[in-house]
């Protein structure tokens, strides 16, 4: 029997990148998709299309954030721009997204026997949100491992976050070696249809992509 | 300040006991229902009459557990009746739903600033579902304290699961006690508008209340 994966795609470049690796790292993934409200929602297609790109079954599970809110990506309340990406956590957390996100990923790996789930979290550029660090993920992976029927009976869910400590420079250079479709990619926090250039996620993809000395293929057409 | 919690509610006996024990417990109580295509739908009712009785907010979060499926409790295939409550664990596990309940829960008490999350899981008469131990809650809880940005100040959401070593005849004398109103919660899986009086929460239910020596008030007429 194939090894099968549930990849976390949001349609993002690291998401993108991340599923680019588990299908190398798989026989099969299915891609999982969240339409939670995010005023991104321009993210959604991108996902579909990444989905597309790897043949893989696409799962969108659909709820509403902004019920109780708390995050710039869902409520009405502005997403900062130049704000330096400092130390501390960003208006754009979401509360207990990654929970959420990683808690259907087990619903959806047990349900079709699946034993790992990829999320594409980054511990460098996103410092300060606390479900992207390594500690983080190591005590979701100490419940996942018995919280589930097919855990206790010995096929727990291996959560994998193979980007988590990689620069956003060396992500798109993985992304670039896998093939992966960095031009359907979709970064940008604001809801427009072309990315803004100056939001943080912006920020932190133009700066990747200078770093490593290419232009960013979603920009150039084909992805938007 | 007043104390501040949310509740996972599914309007069943247990959760309904939970919600007294955490109004009591509480300043202000928060409600949380998942529809989630759970056959027994009748039970969101049921949720609905139990938090206006405590005159609480009550969310309804919506998401689709059919798009991936694997329980009775949500696919076209028979609820068991007369199983005999073995040790297996039971069809009507649902992957990974106290996972995704309490992770729903972390985000709602993360951003109406509420300290604590209930949660009326119970180890004795479902001992068969593994999100139902002890040793879950406390994984989860250890989780939960790495995944937020309240947590990371300082505030981790408690998780409170005061029946989970409690029988099904200790809750509803617990809840009788704090005047819960039980005759307002529906505990049946099958998706009539009265209790099939044959299905495994249906006998575990009867059990109970005999064992109290008191008729079940959902039966008498009010509830129902």
């Amino acid at each position: 029997m194939g090894s099968k994966a549930v990849v976390i795609l949001s349609g993002g470049l690291d998401s993108t990148t991340c599923a680019a690796i588990a299908a190398k790292e798989n026989d099969e993934i299915i891609c999982l998709t969240f339409d939670y409200g995010q005023r991104h929602r321009r993210e959604l297609r991108s996902a579909r299309e990444v989905a597309e790109h790897y043949d893989a079954e696409h799962l969108v599970v659909t709820f509403d954030a902004r019920q109780w809110g708390g995050s710039a990506l869902t409520d009405e309340i502005e997403v900062p721009k130049g704000r330096g990406l400092d130390d501390s956590i960003p208006v754009t957390y979401v509360p207990a997204r990654n929970t959420i996100f990683l808690s259907f990923a087990l619903a959806v790996a047990e349900a079709k026997a699946a034993d790992r789930a990829y999320i594409g979290v980054n511990a460098l550029d996103y410092s300060g949100y606390p479900d992207c660090r390594p500690e983080y993920i190591e005590a979701f992976q100490a419940m996942a491992a018995m919280a589930q029927k097919r855990a206790v009976e010995g096929h727990p869910v291996r959560i994998e976050s193979p980007l988590i400590q990689l620069s956003k420079a060396e992500i798109i250079r993985r992304g670039i070696d896998l093939g992966a479709p960095l031009d359907l990619s979709w970064s940008c926090y604001e809801g427009g249809e072309r990315p803004c250039g100056e939001c943080d996620s912006c920020v932190i993809r133009a700066r990747g992509f200078e770093e490593v000395g290419v232009p960013d293929p979603a920009l150039s057409g084909a992805g938007v």
